[in-house]
């Protein structure tokens, strides 16, 4: 997640939400209709006191909970999470992320979210796993509901990184973006467009999402988001307003859960456990590269919309852990 | 043109062509209707025989007579190539090109192609325009044309090239490719991204198009090209099979001319006539990252169309000649 998650605020939140000072204390929160396949435990209550965020309960399982979400959903979102894990378990140490970050929410309870971290051990080509959640009632009586998983490359390796996002800004609407981010420029170097893309077949997974009726491009408003994808980036947007939320449910069931495993197995063997050999001055490139990645998307995103949704304390604090993370 | 015109040939020929030396010798030409707006001169009288093609015939003005497009497209390019020759004139050289490159055809006559190509003074930063239609008659009665012009900057300076394109497969399809392609890695480069792409709007003409209903995105089915073009960049596809050929010529003389002639403005102010700052050892860089795309622009496109088009002498000549003025 987490910067990744916001990429999208800048452009949903400004039509959807009024400023916070504005927003309607509205409860309850849920208004996604959930045809739960797993069981809603810890169903959220929201204490409207700040200090709901830090105390001592445990949140150390509320990422995978992803309670705000349809089954489909959640599911897709648990399998990845367990895909990567269960590959890299032995390779990545425990989540330390304190628990007012771990999960957080505004002062009125109309958004809260979660931040899971897992970094890689010195031995791993992995420098960091990010998920996350976000849920946020919308004064029309809706909710946007976004979760992520990003995975990064150290600069041992070039191999692209990986990133899932998917964005509910109604149960009959869906932003997904699914992609390896590459992390060279792949006009300069055209084995690793061979290796990564070509080779694997990464566009086929694009090719068969867009074979449904309902599938349209979805372009991000920020050109800089345009450039970080990879020429196979599944960047698509799903509306089903004639067949209703039940055929977006369908979709996420039958079409994006298995391009989305398929792309993170991809990723999983040819990337997270791929052997490449990078020279020191390659090094130097990549550890560049990366760092401006970083910080962009965290002045695009995360500085623009996470102080409107959470208030400026909330929003310091989540941002300046994954400052920590992102090392920028 | 050239190498541009052709890049989405290795998708458009295997479906529409037989091999070369089954290709029926269709005739007459042009099958695609001339509302025209401007009297064809010289209308083609293909020959048979292949002297045609080193005939002492002038071909030194066919390039700008598009014969076989209709009339909305033909003012178009002629409107492009007249932006680009008047505001440039006093920095290009004459055409110097062979009349059997200005011109060539294949044996049979059922292909034909034009060349066009000026380049820059030593005080100038163009490096060359390039123009170039295409007709090829198809074994399903129809007619395959591509008209594009092109523009290349030196590493004098390091602002985008100018690239448009239209493929016209059938009366009620086309294909456009419109683009500012950048020189520079564009996540290294945030200046470059907010000068060329951000600040100039370039996005609002996407935008536009986009809201024709008509109007989907057109994805190569070349990962390279993809990695080519800007964030900003225009490739699209129109069919128009129910309102028919008119809603096509409808589309091109309200929308794509505005857009195109918009985007050919901001080239000329911003890049071909704009001040850069050009280091020694960015211009290295910018040579070597010109110098790749145009090579593989030639493996992938030319190489593999121009011998099934043309067959293989006059294929070598036009790509002989292109390799001079690419320099690779």
């Amino acid at each position: 997640m987490a910067a990744v998650v916001f990429r999208h605020f800048h452009h949903c939140v400004p039509l959807l939400l009024p400023a916070p000072h504005s927003l309607p204390s509205l409860s309850p929160l849920c208004s996604i209709p959930l045809p739960s396949s797993r069981p809603r435990t810890r169903a959220f209550s929201v204490s409207s006191s700040s200090s709901h965020a830090s105390s001592p309960m445990d949140h150390s399982q509320k990422f995978m909970e992803f309670p705000f979400v349809s089954a489909p959903h959640r599911d897709l979102m648990v399998d990845l999470v367990s895909m990567i894990e269960t590959r890299l378990d032995s390779q990545l140490g425990p989540d330390t992320l304190p628990p007012d970050v771990k999960y957080y929410h505004n002062q009125s309870g109309t958004a809260q979210g979660t931040l899971h971290s897992r970094s890689g051990l010195s031995s791993s080509k992995v420098d960091f796993i990010l998920g996350s959640w976000l849920h946020c009632n919308l004064p029309t009586g809706g909710a946007l509901n976004i979760t992520s998983i990003s995975a990064y490359l150290k600069a041992s390796t070039d191999a692209p990184n990986f990133l899932i996002e998917l964005i509910r800004s109604s149960p009959t609407s869906l932003v997904l973006i699914l992609d390896l981010p590459p992390r060279k420029d792949l006009i300069l170097h055209s084995e690793y467009l061979k290796t990564f893309y070509e080779d694997t077949r990464l566009d086929s997974l694009r090719q068969t999402l867009f074979k449904l009726p309902e599938v349209q491009l979805y372009f991000s408003p920020q050109l800089f988001i345009r450039c970080v994808i990879s020429p196979t980036a599944i960047v698509i947007k799903i509306d089903t307003d004639a067949a209703g939320a039940g055929r977006i449910e369908e979709i996420i069931k039958d079409h994006i859960s298995s391009a989305a495993k398929e792309a993170l197995r991809i990723w999983l063997d040819q990337c997270a456990c791929g052997e490449r050999t990078v020279g020191e001055e390659e090094r130097t490139y990549l550890e560049k590269r990366d760092e401006l990645i970083k910080k962009r998307t965290i002045e695009i995103d995360l500085e623009k919309s996470l102080p409107r949704l959470f208030g400026p304390d909330v929003a310091n604090r989540v941002i300046g852990v994954l400052r920590e993370i992102y090392a920028v």
